[in-house]
């Protein structure tokens, strides 16, 4: 493993307690009949204010109190002294009181019998060290009381459905959240609220949002499982600058596929320099990105980068058309607009299979310079004979089968003289084919867009933001298909740790007894022995001298390579007895080591590390520089089994090399799959003492030969 | 040089005559007093028609003058029966005659003393044979009268500062270009006009527009040539499928950089899918890419990937501030967006160097639980009190000394409520630091956008975009500041090249007469000539036996490492003889070849290759794997100075083994460069004939030792 792949840092706070989620208190979060707002203000600009104006504006149903000892109304509505003197106990409370008497709000609320609060407060972990131990206080305080806590430091949620809005966020400015079925789960408020105010100015709905703060005892994962099982949400749009425990997350990632709800994340933080700004900025741990990254690719979740690519992505899966096998099919009136779509779906793996040949043959019968092939260039031709639109349209879904379609008019799509035209003829092909994802790429006035839109078109002005959406949605296909299979459970070996960090030799014994072949060797006190153990392991075999007292074999020629027979081998061991005699006369002779000869292998390095969120980590990569200077490994969660362990193989950029790249006969790799599996299974089942294992080569040989560790090396903590 | 990077397609038509750039004819085209329309109709939506209809409704000053046999009046204008007819020879000519007609148009035109034509005619080299015959008739036309031609299946061009509309785009639809400083250079019609399209929806000035179609004459490089010293453009945005000819591309790039004008490009094709469909939709020849990348790399052309990216590089260029050593600051109201900036510039090394100490003391000072680093995290607490963003701002530009400056304040910068009391803070910072360039990140109405780019500000809504377009800035202001460095004129050797490939021993001689060393060796014909020559090489040598009959010395043993005396070399070369006696009986003898040996070299590949458009390109790689696997190599045209050279060794992803990389010596990178340097300047000289170079492999030794050409193998066409 990569040395410079930096420190970790532990969690401020403790992570959420173990266990199945929590759905029933995030119901009462996001869908309560009573609300009270504890530090409720009567001015509607205060953070203690502005839920209450919200909820009268917007005219939610359920029952809203507040708590102010000093008032006998806030914002015209009667207000309790106590939350002792609430009429009962509410569903959900607002904690919007200063940082030193969040405790005791807290308290307050568990002891009348509230099960779940949105703590405003800050001034916690995200400060300093005296804000820690307050939060940790606090959430003691809530778990006492079997109560579940959003935040602190938290901005809130909303869900517009019902008009529900414990938020003192002030993006409402420019417009209430859109109806529709995007779920977002933040981390940061302000960030949550920016992507919401995006998406309602890009006409996109998201009803619901939830920003978890500190997440001191909600996370993002678990808010991610609660729309993975929610009826309001088809798709999740998940922010985080950390994740802060694996269990319920992972679960939560599992749900989701398993309920085909997309998820697109941005997990932010990748670079040394985000990681730093993360740390310094908020009570989140960095972790590892690389680690996080192996995690989400591990459960098709689609990282966005951007914020923009986030919402393009989200807007594409609320068609719910999710290909397990996607093709592109491409319909353009611009040649370069063809080119430039193919460079973009080549660069990301989306493939661009050709039309038939008849296919091809008929569209050229009707348009004789047209580009049939694919992208299908139907050329400027058409605008003399609209109906030519339809008949490609239709070709490139009929014949071309594609899953995705990008169909490019730049701007004749939204040409007052020619656009109606043109559309009539895209809407019969969609109409025709509502199966596939259909994209529109045009420069149209808002409202030429919505009628594409409601034609079945979604609508991107830049092709190429197009194709990035579009492979998104194979992803998530690919994803869920695997979802769908039987994921053969990976056996756990028993594995007996010893009480110190072990010698090579007993960590090559651990691991073969967990199915991690070592290089078949063995120690032999005379001649004799030494024939029958080199006729046992088969020749040729590699004689070596064997002493406690010499620890560079080769500078007294204590290594003979190539022993062919066993007249060679007692040859070889009179010479070895010999040299060390004369050239090591101090030494301890033990014998010689028998090893057998392996020729031809690929040099291929494993390990195992902890990470202090996710646990034991696999770790896969060609030997020599391309772990260090090139980069170039794959990561897993333990245990995987052979076939993840293959597509991690597979998904090195070295990966030729294993696969018969400069004539050299392909590697084992199924072996190679087999004995990372089989080490991941040992990370698992040794618990916590592993601090890590390094395989360092491991060498594989040509197919059906199997692969051997050389050397390894197993760190333990102190037993 | 990895195999497959494609076969190369020669030009359909012959390339533009070598020379310097014609923009007196591009003048004409672009700011004419006169232009005839052969083919005019009375029709304004025909193509004969439009542009006649563009210039009568935009109020073009120049005159007129419709051809066309069979009318009085074309759209209420004189028309004339024929070429001939005209009162004067037009400044400009637009051809929209039928195919057929098109040559006897320009021929016409010619003789009337027209210098320049647009030619919308297509079916030419576009679609098939004849066609490509047509064209090259049209061209030779053209030629004979010294006139030059934009297309044919040229779409045209626009000039809005003077109301010069001669094109028949629809693309005006939407609203004429608006006055600014971006001029548009594109190969495709189509393309062209959309990225205009979308430029105009974003505000953004692009008054002339350039598309050239077929390039059977005038290509995109000579367009980018003349914007490049015109007086109406800054920026240059330009779009290719392929690049035609080399010699006033690069010219005009050239131009462009001394002139300090930011060249933007989409060149799309760069994937094998992309590259077929640009081949089989257009004339174009798609080339290879990598080498057209390498040359955009040369002189600082900013490569977009998409629409969007090219306009706001261009959007950005606008401001003409191009840092030579750019870094960022960042003032964020938001944690995460702070982070996930810093992601998007480590991802493209824009550096994000931290504040001063004490700096950070004063903005801690002013709010406690700032982040005061770099991003800058003035949190939601200036809320409270708007003047702490103008002391922080200051601060981001005063002491962090940051020539790009992102302030990220999205929704809140466009409150009503507070979005004045913020702009007033931010106007302030940007009025005292106007050299820097501004950014602001936020979510906007189209008139708080427009207000703030009056303070000065370019305004992004996503962050990420921004960063990229920031860092497109300091690239091009690096390029232009090595453009005021005299470049190191390379000076070439006199190559005489053999009447046929030659071989190994001759092509290593030729090279190291052109300052590629070889390594040293001598062929000796006994013992006495052995000594001497290993005593002038000197120890340790290599001795092998010499003979055109035994190709794999190694399998006689006739190959012996190590030989470190006279003693040592007079008894090698007995064995030698003895064995090649022994083994190969009936071989021929010519004695014994010494060679220093050579250890602990790292082996790189260096090669030459002949590109169809830019002639001789070098390329240099790490030795096994990196070149054909990891597809690690740089490419440059040829002659480039050791400087040059030296940037491209670096530029590999495996350089860190050249330097100091898993506890190696650093190796002799400037011996390196120079022989790179000396190859290039070899296949510069060479000519023609030369096909192809591969020095592999060429040691490098630790620093100060040198390189040498351990094989090498020069490919010639027949001469």
């Amino acid at each position: 493993m990569p040395a410079d792949r930096g420190t970790r840092t532990q969690p401020a706070a403790a992570p959420a307690p173990a266990g199945p989620a929590d759905f029933a208190a995030l119901d009462a979060l996001v869908r309560p009949r009573s609300v009270a707002i504890v530090g409720a203000s009567d001015d509607p600009k205060r953070i203690g204010g502005r839920p209450i104006a919200y909820l009268k504006q917007q005219g939610f149903a359920g029952a809203v109190w507040p708590v102010n000892p000093n008032r006998p109304t806030v914002q015209g509505l009667p207000a309790f002294a106590s939350v002792a003197a609430l009429p009962e106990a509410p569903d959900v409370a607002i904690v919007a009181v200063p940082g030193a008497l969040a405790n005791e709000a807290v308290e307050a609320l568990g002891a009348r019998g509230c099960r779940a609060a949105i703590v405003f407060t800050s001034g916690f972990a995200e400060v300093d060290e005296a804000g820690a131990a307050a939060q940790a206080a606090l959430v003691a305080t809530a778990r006492r009381h079997g109560m579940r806590i959003l935040g602190p430091n938290s901005l809130g949620l909303f869900n517009a459905a019902i008009n529900f809005y414990p938020t003192f966020s002030t993006s409402f400015e420019q417009g209430w959240p859109l109806p529709g079925r995007i779920g977002i789960a933040s981390q940061s408020g302000a960030y949550g609220t920016h992507i919401f105010t995006i998406a309602r100015a890009r006409g996109l709905g998201t009803p619901i949002c939830i920003m978890t703060g500190n997440e001191a005892d909600l996370s993002v994962g678990e808010v991610i499982g609660w729309m993975a099982q929610s009826e309001e949400v088809d798709v999740i749009a998940a922010y985080a600058e950390g994740i802060r425990e694996s269990e319920r997350f992972v679960a939560a990632l599992d749900l989701a596929r398993r309920n085909r709800k997309p998820v697109v994340m941005m997990k932010v933080g990748r670079s040394a320099l985000g990681a730093h700004a993360a740390r310094s900025h908020t009570a989140s741990i960095a972790g590892d990105d690389a680690v996080t990254q192996a995690v989400l690719d591990e459960f098709g979740v689609v990282r966005a980068r951007t914020t923009e690519e986030m919402l393009d992505i989200a807007y594409a899966a609320t068609k719910r058309i999710y290909p397990a096998r996607n093709t592109l099919g491409v319909l353009t009136i611009s040649g370069g607009a063809g080119v430039l779509i193919s460079d973009a779906a080549e660069a990301l793996g989306l493939a661009m299979p050709p039309m038939p040949e008849a296919a091809q043959a008929e569209l050229r019968a009707l348009v004789p310079f047209c580009g049939p092939r694919n992208p299908v260039d139907c050329t400027a031709q058409v605008a003399n004979d609209w109906p030519l639109v339809g008949r490609f349209a239709e070709s490139v879904a009929a014949d071309g089968g594609y899953s995705s379609i990008i169909a490019f008019f730049t701007q004749t799509a939204g040409s007052r003289t020619v656009g109606e035209a043109l559309r009539e003829q895209l809407k019969g092909a969609i109409a025709r084919h509502p199966d596939r994802l259909w994209v529109l790429s045009a420069i149209l006035p808002e409202e030429g867009r919505r009628r594409y839109e409601e034609d079945g078109f979604l609508v991107f002005e830049d092709p190429s933001r197009a194709v990035v959406a579009l492979h998104a949605m194979g992803r998530f296909g690919e994803s869920f298909a695997r979802a769908g299979q039987t994921a053969a459970a990976v056996p756990l070996p028993e594995v007996r740790l010893p009480g110190t960090t072990p010698s090579e030799a007993v960590a090559k014994r651990l691991l073969a007894e967990a199915g991690v072949p070592a290089v078949p060797e063995r120690a032999c006190g005379d001649a004799a022995a030494a024939v029958a153990a080199a006729e046992e392991i088969g020749y040729p075999v590699v004689l070596k001298i064997l002493s406690p007292d010499i620890l560079h074999k080769s500078e007294i020629g204590g290594v003979l390579l190539d022993v062919r027979d066993a007249a060679g081998v007692r040859a070889g061991v009179a010479t070895l007895l010999e040299r060390a005699r004369e050239r090591a006369p101090g030494a301890r002779i033990e014998g010689v080591l028998v090893a057998k000869q392996i020729a031809g292998a690929v040099e291929m390095a494993l390990g195992i590390t902890r990470d202090p969120v996710f646990g034991p980590v696999a770790m896969v990569g060609l030997g020599g520089v391309f772990i260090e200077v090139l980069k170039d490994f794959a990561l897993h969660r333990c245990p995987l089994d052979p076939a993840q362990a293959e597509r991690m193989v597979r998904s090195l950029r070295g990966f030729p090399l294993l696969d018969g790249a400069r004539g050299r006969p392909k590697a084992d790799v199924a072996a190679l799959a087999r004995a990372l599996s089989r080490l991941s299974a040992f990370a698992a089942a040794a618990g916590p003492r592993l601090r890590s294992v390094d395989v360092n080569p491991l060498l594989v040989l040509p197919e059906g030969q199997g692969c051997y560790a050389a050397d390894a090396v197993i760190e333990l903590a102190e037993g």
